[in-house]
């Protein structure tokens, strides 16, 4: 058991994309991440997954709609559902996802990390 | 699929120690609450908690030593730990937690809640 200040931890993010875990609770994995750019259109079959904004803004693109993000707001979003998240500017982001969970849900490609590490 | 701020959430909330329920991510329920004083000691045998300050201090008291929290600052509490949080200033505070969790773990009293309300 110790505190974690989620400032202190993202300063040892250097790469975008790249999930880092920071707990476990339960079954799940609490990660922190930044996130710069266009990540890939892809869903969680199984898998809720929620995205909490530490500092910055961020855009998940639905099918059918945006969901905008800003520090200190989160969203959830349900397992089966396709999103692309996308930050025009740096976006640091606090996500809670089942241990099982991939990044790129159903999607395999360059972004994919199959094995991720804690900071 | 909707935006939640925090902040926004929280002033919606006037009862100390009475967490609202304000996302639900596969088993587990996101929670919010506002904490003043001492809670009671308690465990929960089966399910770990996290207690993340989104504004204030908190301090949860262990059997063997102190974990001390402040604003954007988490930790998570194994499930059979005894615990007992105390803010000595209002404190507001995000506890994700599996949906069976009882507030008071595994002891029943004038501060258990056994029914929790959305915000």
């Amino acid at each position: 058991m110790k505190t974690i200040n989620l400032k202190d931890k993202l300063t040892k993010i250097t790469e975008y994309w790249s999930p880092k875990i920071t707990g476990e609770l339960n079954d799940a994995y609490i990660k922190l991440a930044k996130f710069k750019g266009e990540f890939t259109w892809h869903k969680h079959e199984q898998e809720d997954e929620l995205f909490l904004v530490v500092d910055g803004e961020l855009t998940i693109q639905l099918r059918d709609r945006n969901i905008y993000l800003t520090t200190g707001e989160f969203t959830i979003i349900p397992k089966g559902v396709e999103h692309k998240p996308v930050a025009h500017k740096e976006a640091h982001v606090l996500l809670i996802e089942p241990k099982s969970t991939l990044n790129t849900g159903d999607q395999q490609n360059e972004l994919t990390k199959n094995q991720l590490d804690w900071v």
